[in-house]
């Protein structure tokens, strides 16, 4: 008699993106001439950078010769490839050791699949807003007891509001919390964490011997050398932190599907001692997954090297130019925007205290562009919008020109 | 405070593949001069199948040009490639609905993921000897309060043994299970499930509201055309099955990474009716998965169309190929063998009472050969070893003629 885990029942239902297709198609359906403009969706849209289709075009050779064919790769990724991370964190003084490096497909499956590491019983803390797969997978991991509909939070969370006021960066928590996810530069605010605002959680972390989630999938947007693009930057930070990151953005990988995890093995937690979590994250990975695709480890290589990091800064330098041209139109018919400069997303905030889907609805409606409704992203996004600059130049550059020439100051 | 989750403290330690390397350098130190041959591991050795390369390829020059790049896919995988699915089960008399396959980035994944669905307290059963993922995902799922060295069992868990009396076919259990994990063609055993053997598990399944995890990665092994490639060609399996599969062993994509999963829509189980297993899966692998490699998939798809069809069924032959030479080699000293024929797979029985490790350790001496201890496998694997067919044909030929050679009657 198998019973379901009651947990995915716990799960609030995905809501947004069907939800902002049901009412551009609605819209479609009324207007079937309109001619919509997405700037809703964090899918990057430009070519593969020729040094990297090289790599994984050589790959496929190697792959195709008995002599030089490999089969299962190492479940925690190939050498060279751990190896030439160290390096490039080397490049921000950060000393790692590539055993601390765990290749996977992607950092949506490791920022979903590290709760595993904990007990059932931690309290875990969100920022809010915050990307749904670090909340969805602790309600799949037994974590709340419940969604409350009146104030859209899950029980037993701790939300840790980002708002106008603390410039999108949360405090530490009031209470003593076990785990801590924290984005930077943030998907979907935009915001960066400077070194001294994550030292504050780093500190918070070895205190209360919390561990410290640090989803860096956008560090390559970071321009100003002032800013932090590893958490490891921050003194501290090894015993309490693990850190996720992802080729998808920087190289463009999001279908091709390469990331990596760091668990230093100088990180510990209440009852596990510095080295545990390391060992347990690598038997999970032996247990749960068996090495990232070898095709796309040849890729993420030559994104590591000489001409492959030269094209994919210009492949990031390209989406952030469009992050300019659209924060500089939307500040230009007056909304107050925040993020973009080291991001690729814009968070704007809704004129005259609408809410985020009476300004989607409006724009949709006035200028036929798609955005991304804030309040999708948890309860403290209300009232704001994510604006994405992934998009073809001529598309971002005519959604635009359609919210110059379309919006008036509604009311 | 984080504290870890116990589950992982309670598997046992992963011995098997390290033992096997920690004796047979042992012996290198001692005899440098050896020529060590390897039929231990189930990894694919031959170059991929060329009509793969060209679609993969062809794919990376989409990939190169941003008027035909794609980023994110679907998580259940690509609409086509699930559409070829259905066609290539329909071979077999196998009706499925496309919105049944999850594409994935491997079998392994999906075979350790899938007891997620199913509450802690489920009574799992697993065949004796088996794939280690089954058993260890379920220990880290927290359905065992420990493990018995004297058994060298998983409390809690029911064991199916598949033992020389009933072919390496197990019965239905005593017992009322929740979870039946069933692998045909089996690794190790190499043992193929009959419709009639199937349909058993499949009636008690449907009769006690069980759920079958049916793992058919070696399905394409099957050249007798009496025995089923799919649980879902035994009637009422339907409504109580999920099977896993593989491009990894035909198409030899053990590194490139590709596989699929059915949850039927007429799946129920004690308190989930048809369809709710099939949308816990599609929200598992929304919110835990990102999608395999489009890369990957353009390399299943062809795969699965004429010419890719014929040069994977190649490649399963040469294989076949290297398992007939084994068997045929191991019985003429007089062994007594068991798989091989629809699967890669010889299990043979050690000569004389000796243990697996006993039978090991004589090859490596006297013959050079490694191969893998049965008992590494569960404790119904005693006094067997697994001699795998992945290998150039050459070195399987020297492995055998080497066994040949120097194998005494040994006692």
């Amino acid at each position: 008699m198998a019973n379901i885990n009651n947990s995915f029942s716990k799960l609030a239902a995905g809501y947004l993106f069907p939800e902002i297709a049901r009412r551009t198609n609605s819209y479609l359906k009324e207007n079937p001439n309109a001619n919509i403009m997405k700037l809703g969706i964090g899918n990057t849209t430009e070519a593969l950078p020729s040094a990297l289709v090289k790599a994984m075009k050589d790959k496929l050779d190697l792959l195709s010769n008995r002599e030089t064919y490999s089969g299962y790769g190492d479940e925690q990724g190939d050498t060279p490839l751990r190896q030439a991370l160290v390096k490039y964190y080397s490049r921000y003084g950060v000393e790692l050791d590539a055993t601390e490096f765990f290749i996977s497909d992607g950092a949506k499956a490791d920022a979903a699949n590290i709760q595993q590491l904990f007990s059932t019983d931690s309290i875990v803390a969100f920022q809010d807003p915050a990307y749904p797969v670090y909340v969805d997978s602790n309600v799949v991991g037994g974590r709340t007891t419940g969604y409350s509909e009146q104030l859209q939070e899950y029980k037993n969370f701790v939300y840790l509001p980002c708002t106008e006021e603390n410039g999108f960066v949360p405090n530490i928590p009031n209470e003593k919390v076990d785990l801590i996810y924290l984005c930077s530069p943030n998907n979907p605010t935009g915001a960066v964490m400077t070194h001294e605002q994550l030292k504050r959680f780093v500190d918070y972390a070895n205190e209360n011997k919390a561990v410290i989630i640090f989803d860096s999938a956008y560090s390559e947007y970071i321009k100003d050398e002032s800013l932090p693009r590893s958490i490891y930057e921050v003194e501290g930070a090894k015993s309490c932190s693990i850190e996720i990151n992802s080729f998808s953005k920087n190289a463009g990988f999001t279908g091709v599907r390469l990331g990596w995890t760091i668990v230093p093995k100088a990180l510990s937690c209440e009852d596990g001692e510095a080295g545990v979590l390391n060992s347990m994250w690598n038997r999970r990975q032996c247990t749960f997954f068996n090495g990232a695709s070898n095709i796309a480890q040849a890729g993420g290589l030559a994104a590591l090297s000489g001409e492959g990091l030269k094209q994919c800064k210009d492949l990031v330098d390209y989406y952030l130019g469009n992050a300019d041209i659209i924060k500089e139109g939307l500040e230009s018919v007056g909304l107050v925007c925040y993020g973009g400069g080291n991001s690729p997303y814009i968070w704007a905030k809704t004129p005259n205290g609408m809410t985020s889907w009476e300004f989607f609805d409006y724009l949709l409606k006035e200028c036929n562009v798609v955005i991304t409704p804030g309040s999708g992203f948890g309860p403290a996004g209300e009232g704001y919008i994510r604006v994405s600059s992934y998009g073809h130049r001529e598309n971002v550059i005519n959604a635009i020109n359609s919210i110059k020439e379309n919006f008036k100051n509604v009311n």
